[in-house]
């Protein structure tokens, strides 16, 4: 039960402390306008929110002007929510007659934010199993690499790369001289530039710690040897400010007791094989963007893995960004169009409204502390978020989830936005009562009349019928086992299926 | 069985037609002695093989000579087999007492055989499932990318990149000049030559259509504009040569009835997601890395994978060089030589071995066209080469595998390697009979006594119980399944385990 003075109820709504909220398009922004509605804003009034259409009209009408003021107004007040939005390309440009095919405001948002890092966990609902049992983190390095390079397509002859050092005496010198030889070649060059992974590592090895996740260190700098220095600065931040306290809390067991290094593409495999969860990498852009991809479809899709860009503002603050790593859902945008029930799975963008006003009612507490206001405030919200996030789960876990979680029987999108509304209400008003029931839960399915099984026996014969041992038994081992058990159903007598 | 010129037997040796048999360390060099002697040498005369000893110590006592000319030999010979090497670290040039750190001889192996791809296979054995239910090709190109990059570690000043062509009378012009404003980066500037990438099409288009599967082009050109001609040349040669007969096969149909290009970030997800296998990649040299690595872990372990270098003589004629994807084993040749019992599994070396006597025979038969001894050798090894592979899958099959197949009471190394070696003498002598019993074959399943069983009803049950419907019952979901059907064995009260 929360403390008094942080219950929140519809009679009195709380000011939400000013954040920035990015509007996208589509389903995705269908589904937020409602979920804000039905269930932050009988809590909560949101007028201090600043908001930004970033839809392509919206971008056209104002010739972009719109993402450069989100970008300032980020930069200002330092939390962001974003929903997805659409970059167009060409038939979309056409479709909606736009002036221009505006690009991704990515680049904008990392450079005005002063993007370190884009952090991507996986997403767990409370009491249901996904790929991995406990949490992944992950810190991808928002600058350098490829994303940024110059490049040109060239024939036969020779490339020249020269570094000029700013400062006045240092001589200039040559970075590489080749000889191209084929006819067809493309030519490339990039940097890395390393002054914020300092700031990267705190977060990273600040997070883990906090989590109780045992932190990797991922590159390919075995053959690529000038990430090198990212490695190095890692490491020395963690040895200074972060081994002790990993060894403490026993995180570094199972690595040797130390921080370990592993190579990009042994971590293609250690993703597939640590599916037990319950450890974090930092890594480059590229292979960050590559192994997230990998970690969502291992945990189950992009909507259950979270997509938080971090930046830094010049006072040492920082800003953070916080979206849904899926896109908007045409598909489904359509069916609704047409009329036809969807049912959209929220948690991601959830996950992100919920790390957004949390951020934001931080800030706004360090910024004005000793406001008793202002902390009450904070309290307010981040009870209002883990009451949110309880009633979510279990809004799952009643069966009551949408389609892709629930199966046929699942929720509509509009339906499943009530649910939890509902649920939040209920388990929001509970908190007042004197002395409250206790908070509904599933129970464990252990519980359950009948249950005195004798586990080891189960183990015994599940081994027995998962001939490959590889932990499953699929369809073709699950017929065998039938057949021996004299319970499989049989073709040619027509025959009654055992009561299951 | 085969026709009577092709068969074999101890007799009358075979002269193995010439290749390049490239030795190297520890426990697969063991391994392999052994196969050589027990499987191959029996049928063959292997004095036109061409041994190089690629050990540390050797590379040191030639001062890397050894190198040299197995290159050249492979370079006039065109077939190779390559056993597991080992680069030499710090510590083993301390321990092995080494002049230098020898590098790892893939840079000269690459450059000195045009290395246009590295051919990376799913290996499969008839009758055991794995990873992937049906082959994964993969064409890893061999060259460019920042493998070859140069580089520096450089503060704030200015990076200028130059190409100055070749041809007379064309004016260099800038590729790239960017600022630095950190105090910490690195610059890297590599290119990518495509000249090959016309082969690499032909080789991966000619494989995929032969054994008919899919095939997929992996770029991340969406964001990484220069590797727009790597697609658009494979997409060319795929127009021109090779769609019309992939359409006819059917081998379209399941992507839209054109060649599909993924972006490497989503080819991570669909690698996870289909394990029906039957579908090829081609990629540039690191995405290859990563998603190869992947692949090996999704079907079981790198073990599982082939590794195969192409390239090409300057008469059209390919250069291959076949070695297994896995390392030296060094647990297991230190528990060898404590004269402990050690398990190893020789598929991806088998594999190897048998590709490289393949492509041997082929390019010789090739090179004396009309010599029908050639031809008859020919016919000889991939009769040999067949038998082999049915009676190493037979083995597994028969439960007479190694420990990492066939659990603890799988076979040591040597009785493996001893068992094939019976298995393969009685499936070439019984070729010899006039009228031949049937091959050994494990029997289908589906044919025992009792198997009458409605495939419908058993798939309805399965659904049933298959709560999370990933397509497997997991431990969770078999208790739960037990439970329902009244056949868990209970703790308390002690039972008779149902008779399975």
């Amino acid at each position: 039960k929360p403390p008094k003075h942080a219950m929140l109820s519809t009679d009195k709504k709380v000011k939400a402390p000013p954040m920035v909220y990015i509007a996208g398009e589509e389903m995705t922004r269908y589904a937020c306008d409602l979920m804000v509605q039905k269930w932050f804003q009988p809590y909560f009034d949101t007028s201090a929110w600043q908001y930004f259409d970033l839809s392509c009209a919206s971008r056209d009408a104002t010739d972009d002007q719109v993402l450069k003021d989100a970008v300032q107004a980020g930069k200002d007040i330092g939390a962001i929510f974003k929903e997805p939005t659409i970059t167009p390309s060409a038939l979309q440009v056409k479709q909606m007659g736009l002036k221009k095919a505006w690009g991704s405001p990515n680049g904008a948002m990392r450079r005005g934010w002063n993007g370190i890092t884009i952090s991507r966990d996986t997403i767990h609902i409370d009491g249901i199993e996904l790929g991995y049992k406990n949490p992944v983190f992950f810190e991808r390095h928002a600058v350098g690499g490829e994303y940024g390079a110059g490049w040109n397509q060239v024939g036969k002859g020779t490339l020249l790369t020269t570094y000029l050092p700013k400062e006045e005496g240092s001589p200039p010198f040559v970075v590489d001289k080749r000889d191209l030889t084929d006819d067809h070649n493309v030519v490339v060059v990039y940097h890395n530039p390393y002054d914020n992974v300092t700031s990267l590592a705190h977060l990273f090895f600040g997070r883990c710690l906090e989590a109780g996740i045992t932190p990797y260190i991922v590159t390919k700098k075995t053959v690529f040897k000038w990430q090198e220095g990212f490695w190095a600065t890692m490491k020395e931040v963690f040895d200074k400010d972060y081994k002790e306290k990993f060894l403490e809390k026993g995180l570094l067991d199972k690595c040797g007791g130390d921080l370990q290094h592993l190579i990009s593409d042994a971590a293609t495999m250690q993703l597939i094989r640590w599916t037990d969860g319950g450890f974090g990498m930092a890594a480059h852009n590229y292979d960050g963007d590559m192994l997230t991809d990998q970690i969502a479809q291992v945990h189950r899709s992009p909507g259950f893995i979270t997509s938080n860009l971090v930046g830094k503002k010049d006072d040492g603050s920082l800003i953070k960004e916080f979206e849904a790593s899926h896109g908007t859902v045409t598909d489904l945008w359509n069916d609704h169009l047409a009329g036809r029930d969807t049912s959209l799975n929220p948690l991601g963008l959830v996950e992100a409204m919920i790390g957004a006003m949390e951020h934001a009612a931080t800030l706004d507490a360090e910024r004005h502390s000793g406001d008793g206001g202002k902390l009450q405030t904070k309290d307010q919200v981040f009870n209002f978020t883990t009451t949110l996030r309880t009633a979510l789960h279990n809004t799952f876990r009643y069966g009551q989830g949408t389609r892709d979680m629930s199966g046929p029987s699942g929720f509509t999108t509009e339906d499943f936005i009530e649910k939890v509304a509902w649920r939040l209400g209920r388990y929001l008003s509970m908190q007042y009562d004197e002395s409250p029931p206790p908070t509904l839960k599933e129970p464990d399915r252990k519980y359950r009349r009948n249950y005195d099984i004798d586990e080891e026996a189960v183990s015994a014969m599940f081994a027995k019928y998962d001939k490959n041992g590889d932990g499953f038994i699929d369809f073709e081992e699950f017929t065998r086992m039938l057949v021996k058990m004299n319970l499989a159903p049989a073709k040619a007598k027509p025959t009654k299926t055992p009561d299951v």
